[in-house]
């Protein structure tokens, strides 16, 4: 038995938007609440996005892959596990329902419910970190499927959490998270015009990550 | 072999007493150490309010389920998972046991024991902040249940850890924590007259998570 | 198979060396970094505890049970599920390893190797705590080994993580904990003179969550 | 089917790559946002490290057996089960993929690609802490894998967790990680000249705990 596409959709829609979510609001709420402490503020915003992928891949897994994420997406098309039209419904459902988390913060917190944010994030070292952090989530995802697949929501959740720290952009690695992230003007925000640049890098991160799995992953056959 | 209905009030009482204390008392610990930094002080309440969640989900699950909730128990009752009479006594005994949990926290932090909170907490982001805290809760468990039932401990421990931050009221989403929450002037309170439009939000939301799932889980026959 | 006495009582020893090791060595370095924010303090002493909890149950668990603590070890004598002579070894080699703990912290640390603590830990409050946390600590350990034995070694580090801060002693909940603490005048410590009562406290705790669980755990009989 | 030496040398290049990347990385991001409080700081160094651990080992194990770490590699060698010419390959690809990691990092947040470190870690108790470290981390490893070895992330991520606060060296306990971090004049960094002090240490305490597993994990035979 199966999920039919409706539910898919409504899987990465509603995942995305708990994601986006979770990234926001809790962006909001440890800035407003860390007193002017930067760790204290990244750290508030790291351990409820963690925990929110944890549940979410759980969850959703079963129904949809649980995604959440275009550029996951777009590997498993590389990969001949989606059809490339189920793709593009994936990544606009993703899309739609960030933008729908970032709103439903807004409301919860009684600020403009569109906003776009002004936070300058740009520059060849960040490009190359989110290069770097989808890299190494695309190869969590891939790695952990072959090895261990039961245990992929802890490690992608794991991931992201040491990825907030390790990457000097904090880790956006997912387009549908920096979309949503552009449309808001608090913690969490990065500035529409920096935008393309964050896509173009988590892609080639996520594509390069599948060249190199395709390699990694080959075991010895039996002689 | 079952349990009879006595254990299952008393794992009920027993759990959402240790649960309330746990979110009272380490409030009180929190908001005493934090030296006026809000942030730890939410994060000091945070992490053992999502531990103590794992275990009580975990040790009590096979006793009485560990609703832990009366949301909970109106969701599995409007599921006819369990009798309307049973989910009358589940009520009773979470709530008892929440007061019962955060006087046990008075009287350990020598405090008077009967208090009333004069904390204010309303208006219409916070109550579609609960509203939105609870639909989360509950699809929460209706999906876990569902896709990896073995994990539900951990998703609920880890929803409420990211909740406490990405919802503006630090997400109640329970009737019988929110009755607790009133009987404490500390850290955690909500003054009395606040508790019916929260209590009215958790419901909302509980009920708009259920008629979701009707929908989100129905698989696809075979054909 | 069966590991031999020897090998339970070393168990026991290393277990309890490195719980100590873990508690009053983190409680050094986090009081040390904290800058005067007791809030971080605690904090940085709980997660490592929690931690060193998980994995000492999980790998010493198949060996002696990691008791790690005399409350336990009664409780279990008390279930007839250890000789009498045996839960005396284990008592000894729990207050005696907790002991090396101590002093192997107090030389990576470059302090006196014997200390006796200053710190007042006393009254009916703290005595009152010192119940509470027991007792939840037993109840954890037994409703968790009939429900769902394979995660007591997490079940455990949750609680004492939570306990840390909803109990208004930080929950030491162990004798052997309490005796090596005693010997340490750093953070974590507590001024012999108050050990008894402390003790007394966890014995009574300990006690009253066995006879409870004697009722809580019978199920229903088949008809 | 097995994965042939080059996808095992890849795995421990890459993984612990990704563990000096996960440690240099979230520590200059760690003590550059804590604004002066060494608690937070190392809190949040601690937290990412432990995460990575916990994939790392999850996903790579199946591959190369996640060593990531010269000792264990050693330790492995000393049980015979891994031929002694790779595991000379694993500890030349561990401490090349380290260095890789820590330039990576550089080049992230915008620093010099090659830096020495000017840190200074020296003194009989720090080697004693680093003896104690690595003995709490190969007996963490060699006891797991012999009870409950499905749990050997775990452990070995939250044994770390807790050893980067209860050892006065915060648990280097690697000497592809103490290499790496000699190259980076950062928070992480040690200077290049106490590092064979700390490697001595490493190796003492890794054997010690091997000598004592020989001992522990003899069961009774039938008789």
């Amino acid at each position: 038995m199966q999920y039919p596409d409706s539910r898919k959709y409504a899987a990465e829609f509603i995942g995305t938007a708990f994601l986006l979510a979770a990234v926001v609001g809790s962006g909001i709420m440890a800035e407003t609440l860390a007193g002017g402490n930067a760790g204290i503020a990244l750290l508030c915003n790291t351990i409820p996005t963690g925990a929110m992928l944890y549940l979410l891949i759980t969850m959703l897994g079963p129904i949809s892959g649980s995604h959440l994420n275009p550029v996951v997406t777009l590997v498993f098309a590389l990969r001949r596990e989606i059809p490339v039209a189920n793709s593009l419904g994936y990544a606009f459902f993703q899309v739609t329902g960030g933008l729908a988390g970032v709103m439903a913060v807004h409301l919860m917190f009684d600020l403009e419910v569109v906003q776009y944010s002004q936070q300058l994030r740009t520059g060849y070292p960040m490009w190359f970190a989110e290069v770097v952090a989808t890299f190494g989530l695309v190869l969590t995802i891939l790695v952990t499927l072959k090895s261990n697949s039961r245990s992929l929501a802890m490690t992608v959740a794991m991931y992201i959490t040491a990825a907030y720290w390790f990457t000097a952009s904090t880790s956006f690695a997912n387009p549908a998270v920096t979309i949503g992230r552009s449309f808001t003007d608090t913690y969490a925000g990065i500035q529409p015009g920096n935008m393309p640049a964050f896509i173009l890098s988590q892609v080639t991160g996520g594509v390069l990550a599948w060249l190199l799995c395709n390699w990694l992953l080959v075991q010895r056959t039996h002689r």
